[in-house]
């Protein structure tokens, strides 16, 4: 009998979601351990192999299962490693779809988790039918999928797509980012990256903000919207801040593969016109004359948690 | 009869070389003419198809060729034209394809001219056997022919690969690009950012340098290596400075598609390791850990003007 199904992972700095899919791209059950509590990978396999038994005996146990497509921050697609991952418990190189396959005993193949976003766009989302655009995640970190001529670029080692980690500020002021890089994008349009700023536009207007009443150390991403849409300046600044230096380096990444689109996906979406208006704005004053107007920046319409899944898990039936 | 030769052109914002190429790849002539002369595009193509003729007579006439492969600023591989080249006289959309077809009387296929370069590298040059590298020409501005898979990347549009329009330069200083942008790459690494560059270190240097004995406003980055080469420090200085911006950006386009090689191209190659150390130096601190030591930086092993033509040429045999 053809095995019906497949486990998708979308491993995630903080969270690591895995569901079970069919052949016609449903998510028919989903479970989730959290990525930093285990600082040993044989124990984060462990956990993950048992709260995946909870969901996989219900459908009929392993054997009704083809494989596992696994997204997760430097997953290589060639060598099925994770390599030096920067937000992750694990350093060094981790050999996360050998141990994942001799411990559910089915293959297991390994993307970037934003490339697997992207995989997941192109074939249920935003991206249907489109042959080339970029899929940025805003998350914990700051990932990226590139898709040129229908296909996602792995480049000569299996690592292309980290446009987090482009230059966006040079100054001797830059924040210094996880990888050790200064200036990096992920460092101002992470989550964590939108909390700093957060902290230092609060620290030093002397404007009234409903954000001063929060704990200064604590910002979210969601309390910004909140008191964005309670007509907060301050909280303005901030998503335009952001959002400004966003557009400049779309801008950048027009100028290298000239998309039909650039996709949002993760956590700061959910600001929508607050984060999308200044990244629009300055990404067409930023872009040269032959691509203004035409290179759509959008949301992606997938659930949030589904995209990644979706996408990892069409490498298992690859 | 099989027709023999194809037709490579090399359109540069200062010279358009033209070259008559056989299927082995040999230039079996060539001439040129100067692009800024002629403000209608009419009297440029009309000028080439004269001095193209007094190559052509010789090996047989027109009908001895199967078409014309055209590198040229801003062309596009898909609809033929050349559009908004902020380096030509020629503003607006012109339709090259066809205005040489028409006057030739061949097919005539046109892609920008670092792609056409790229081609050239890929087929007969220092990137043989590579999937996946990006090609760098410094010359009178700074192109960009990137190749993914074993394909040049065109983009949704035809017009992707313009890394020389990537900003190096945030600050309210930063230099204004020949397309209206600021601070991009091109107004810092091409012959005349270099010239820019050296005219600025020298007014305000108090350092002595042989360079201050030439008339600044012509300096070129010839000048800048002979005051190197005789032990100049200010020259030396230009160097580290233009390629330590260079460098900066290749570790952007690293994180963009993961290439195994950068190859570099045009006049400024000639200074050799003045510009390759710093170069190499500063993409290597800047890359992400990952990448370091992994990505070469190599100068392009074709003759100047044949990389050119040859990958232009390349586009005719399609």
């Amino acid at each position: 009998m053809e095995k019906p199904y497949v486990l998708g992972l979308d491993m995630g700095g903080t969270n690591s979601v895995l569901g079970i899919v069919d052949a016609r791209g449903h998510v028919l059950a989903r479970t989730s351990i959290k990525t930093q509590q285990y600082t040993d990978i044989n124990d984060y396999i462990a956990a993950l192999y048992d709260e995946a038994m909870k969901i996989i005996e219900p459908v009929g146990g392993i054997e009704m299962f083809r494989g596992i497509g696994a997204g997760a921050p430097n997953g290589n697609y060639y060598s099925g490693n994770i390599e030096m991952a920067p937000n992750l418990p694990w350093k060094g190189i981790v050999p996360f779809a050998r141990l994942m396959s001799e411990k559910f005993g089915i293959p297991c193949h390994v993307t970037n988790d934003a490339n697997a976003a992207a995989m997941g766009e192109m074939v249920y989302g935003a991206a249907k039918g489109m042959k080339n655009f970029i899929m940025i995640t805003l998350g914990t970190g700051v990932g990226s999928g590139i898709v040129i001529d229908g296909k996602v670029v792995y480049g000569h080692d299996g690592f292309a797509g980290e446009l987090g980690h482009t230059v966006i500020d040079r100054t001797p002021n830059a924040r210094i980012c996880g990888c050790g890089g200064r200036g990096h994008l992920e460092c101002y349009a992470s989550a964590t990256g939108v909390a700093r700023t957060a902290k230092e536009i609060i620290s030093t207007t002397t404007k009234d903000t409903l954000l001063r009443k929060l704990d200064i150390d604590n910002i979210t991403s969601k309390d910004v919207f909140d008191a964005a849409e309670a007509g907060d300046e301050v909280a303005k600044e901030i998503f335009d801040y952001t959002g400004t230096l966003l557009g400049e380096k779309f801008a950048d990444f027009v100028t290298f593969s000239a998309p039909e689109a650039i996709i949002l996906f993760g956590g700061m979406t959910k600001s929508g016109h607050w984060i999308m208006d200044p990244v629009v704005k300055s990404m067409e004053e930023h872009l040269m004359p032959l691509w203004r107007g035409k290179v759509k920046v959008m949301f992606s319409d997938l659930k949030e948690a589904d995209a990644a899944v979706l996408g990892a898990s069409a490498l298992a039936w690859e």
